[in-house]
């Protein structure tokens, strides 16, 4: 899978892209990315991509001009036109399940913006429009490079032969259960019993129940969307009483 | 204010904390950032910090004893206690109002986890456990840039001259309204000709109408929190209620 990035600052994305296990998509050739300097579309000798908002105010924004011509250039290279996502509080709620849908496409654009935003004509350009979370960041150069993670992590082969992303957070629209690893007893804070018995099914089950007791404690609003046997719902149900009543007492 | 890390790839912070307002924040000593290598806290010829976990299951998880020793030894340095920050899909959700707050503080210690999660036990050690959102990532690394960016935009300074954090996204519980730049006619997509009157009035009254619409189009559940005349209250209503009507049709 492709992934591009446009931005003022094209530098910052290989110093991470290029360790630990999108390092190692790279070499695989499951990833390959490529980060363009959005100055390059710039025709005044001081590459300019910001100017002063219409109506007045403070900071600067990004003019279309050099937004659109990067982005019709880049669409233009290449076998199949990009997928071009920009970010924005207005956005869409990033969630894993934009992670899998992307995960799915050749070659997707991040397009990033800096200074106090971007003029409201670029945003004509996106396929899709994403909000990582309601807080402000100086650019979007960090929720470009949490998209390519969260989607290169799960293309297959990403994370190698130790582990698929299956059986984990938000997969099976619950939280992951509680996980323990050596020492047994760790000054005195002991892993449950249960772990230790060797009893597969016995862990399944103890497994199963913690991510529903996990969700029903910290994200109740996940369980509506939850794929539960009428038991586990009558569970959910009993564990989401049992903590209201604890935030009551 | 401090920034510390903790993780195992402390080398994936320095290239984005040192370019842009990160960069400039730390030259004018309103950012002072360390990355701490957790291998430092081990005692094998390996420095493991792995171990596969109790019960069975595909991949890793982060040994609890580096973890508990790596944050009493930091915490155990310096004058103040570090407010210590750890990274988990069961956090309580990050967004602006926790950016607020932690820019109060004058030490934060972010303990990243990598591999298929840390030891439940682990946890203990947080002050606080923050979830950036429902999606996965390869390691908290990117969690912790992006609570450092969102925190360091918000100290005295950072923004330099030309910008307050005021006047944007979730700063007064709406999104920021709408903005252009030159020029005012960009192939036929024109700016609003009220923003291009000099009328400051009539530009501040249009912009907060802009506000208000957005936030009813793309995110009516922040209109409840938000500061709202009884005037603007009935016109986010009617917003609303134009914006289903469009669903619909």
């Amino acid at each position: 899978m492709r992934f591009e990035t446009l931005s003022v600052f094209p530098q910052v994305f290989a110093p991470y892209l290029d360790e630990s296990i999108m390092g190692r998509a790279q070499r695989k050739g499951i990833l390959d990315f490529e980060a363009y300097d959005l100055r390059h579309w710039t025709h005044d000798r001081h590459n300019t991509v910001d100017d002063a908002p219409f109506g007045g105010g403070q900071g600067m924004l990004m003019k279309p001009a050099p937004i659109f011509e990067a982005v019709r250039d880049i669409a233009s290279r290449g076998d199949a036109k990009p997928h071009v996502v920009f970010f924005s509080p207005c956005g869409k709620r990033y969630d894993e399940s934009c992670a899998q849908r992307l995960a799915t496409l050749d070659r997707v654009l991040l397009v990033c913006g800096r200074y106090e935003g971007m003029d409201e004509r670029a945003y004509e350009l996106a396929d899709e429009v994403f909000s990582l979370g309601d807080y402000v960041l100086t650019g979007g150069e960090l929720a470009a490079l949490v998209v390519i993670d969260s989607v290169v992590r799960l293309l297959p082969g990403a994370l190698g032969d130790e582990k698929s992303a299956e059986d984990e957070s938000f997969s099976d629209g619950l939280l992951e259960y509680a996980q323990y690893t050596r020492p047994a007893d760790f000054e005195g804070r002991r892993v449950p019993d249960v772990l230790l018995s060797g009893d597969h099914g016995a862990v399944d089950a103890w497994r199963r129940r913690s991510s529903i007791e996990r969700t029903a404690r910290w994200r109740p609003d996940l369980l509506d969307g939850a794929t539960l046997t009428d038991e586990e719902r009558a569970f959910a149900r009993e564990a989401t009483r049992r903590e209201e009543g604890e935030c009551d007492g």
